[in-house]
């Protein structure tokens, strides 16, 4: 069985009765499954878990543009995070049995149908993008949906599907192809910022450290503690155990220790065995002695 | 669905066409998957791992121990591992959507019927067992094939299926219900296998060590290491991970390192993902943050 994974999300993590509307067009559908849905006030954001067959899986997340850009108005939109639509970001992560080349083939036929159905620009991002500048999600982002009609007169930023100007009250969106990717925070036993902020330069990919992390440092107010929160973008090449000893071990030379970790969303089963291999040093580990692995081949 | 898993040994592990014919039982057959089998010529004994839906699981194995008894003769039998059997051991274990009391119940229709089919003596043992005596494998086990016919002279072990001797060729069989079984070694960076013996009492159940704990020393002369190699029959009270710190401080206490350590046949994803979230000190840890338990529940 194809399947794969798409973790959509909306500009709007204050009115829990739209993010249920907006997850209702995952629910109830054939070959789709809803996994999971989380919203946060302050970022006023939502996130969208969600698995299928691809036709279908694809079905249901253009239905779902379409609820967002009935909800939600980014004219009157606060929040944190940096957005430039009322569906923001759109990845599809292949998960067993699809390619890569299927996921992103499916990615553009996504972006194609919002833009032509709904009239919203749409920028392929990561594994899907067509020029090398909107590889980076950030960049595509940068400027936010305030700076998006004055970005969009750039030639350079005329998008790969819909019109050459944003949508007045959904703005744009991106859409792309990923790896499945690892949220993983790092708690620090102090309350010091710079602490957090100086080990996530040390782990990081883009300051010489590991490669395919990034990370930040971070104030946990409520707990008097600073955190290093970290996506890790191919757990195959940096693990996530190799991710924890790096910030314990740049920590510890700041005198500091670890206060403990925490998953974001769902993460993968994989992930989290190969911590277990490399801590209990398994000989003999390969991802199919795993009793479920087989079950569900 | 309900599913549930078994994972009979046989007492052939030399004559591998003989073990293929004995697989071919879980091949092909609606409602049941041969996960796995493995044979050990030392032990002169086969594995097979085998999930499906209650019935057609029990049909499948009715019919291996049917070949068993066709195939292997333990009149001409030699090899280390204690045995009773052609098949000499026949495990059920819950996996999903199934209760402990509905596999009892299974396993007792599966040695009814090999008691009646084939005119062999079934000892319904662990969660099955009908008397405390036969709880244990090894006490339905002690004295072997060899000692069958005198020890079945005993009314004490008068058969709960079958005849009140021993199949002439076949012997006995113990049939019942368990839960999901850790086997899991851990190497030693010593020949002494003095230190194998010692740190295995001390970490076993049985000598006062962990609870689900059972252990022993083995030599594995071609590397020139020793072994503690053991079954965690409930990782949920003992951990994989509690008992290989304990291997690991016992034999610190006698100056031995840690080699590595592996797993035996199939291993349950969460006895895995519960050694990641110790080591990597993961607050939230829960087995529903994974992806995989999500799109499979």
């Amino acid at each position: 069985m194809k399947l794969v994974e798409c973790v959509p999300n909306f500009s709007e993590g204050r009115d829990l009765k739209k993010v249920e509307q907006i997850a209702d067009c995952f629910r109830g559908k054939k070959g789709v499954k809803l996994l999971d849905w989380s919203a946060d006030a302050d970022h006023n954001r939502s996130v969208i878990t969600a698995a299928g067959e691809p036709e279908a899986l694809a079905a249901a997340v253009v239905e779902a543009v379409g609820r967002a850009r009935e909800l939600i108005d980014l004219r009157r939109h606060s929040g944190q995070h940096p957005r430039i639509g009322a569906a923001d970001v759109i990845p599809f992560i292949p998960l067993r049995g699809v390619t890569e080349a299927e996921t992103v083939a499916l990615s553009e036929r996504v972006g194609q149908e919002i833009g032509d159905r709904y009239g919203i620009p749409v920028y392929l991002y990561e594994q899907s993008a067509r020029h090398p500048g909107r590889r980076n999600l950030a960049d595509v982002r940068r400027g936010g949906f305030e700076g998006l009609a004055r970005k969009m007169q750039d030639p350079a930023w005329k998008p790969d599907f819909g019109p050459d100007r944003p949508h007045p009250s959904f703005g744009a969106v991106a859409v792309g192809c990923r790896k499945l990717l690892c949220a993983f925070n790092v708690n620090l036993n102090t309350d010091d910022l710079g602490v957090a902020r100086a080990v996530a330069r040390k782990v990081r990919e883009r300051d010489g450290g590991l490669p395919f992390c990034k990370a930040l440092g971070l104030e946990l107010k409520e707990r008097g503690l600073v955190q290093v929160s970290m996506n890790l973008t191919d757990f195959t090449q940096t693990s996530v155990w190799a991710a924890f000893e790096a910030v314990k071990a740049e920590a510890a030379k700041l005198g500091v220790t670890v206060a403990g970790s925490e998953l974001i969303g769902l993460f993968p089963a994989a992930a989290l065995l190969d911590c277990a291999a490399h801590y209990l040093q398994i000989e003999n580990y390969a991802p199919d002695r795993v009793l479920e692995a087989r079950l569900f081949e």
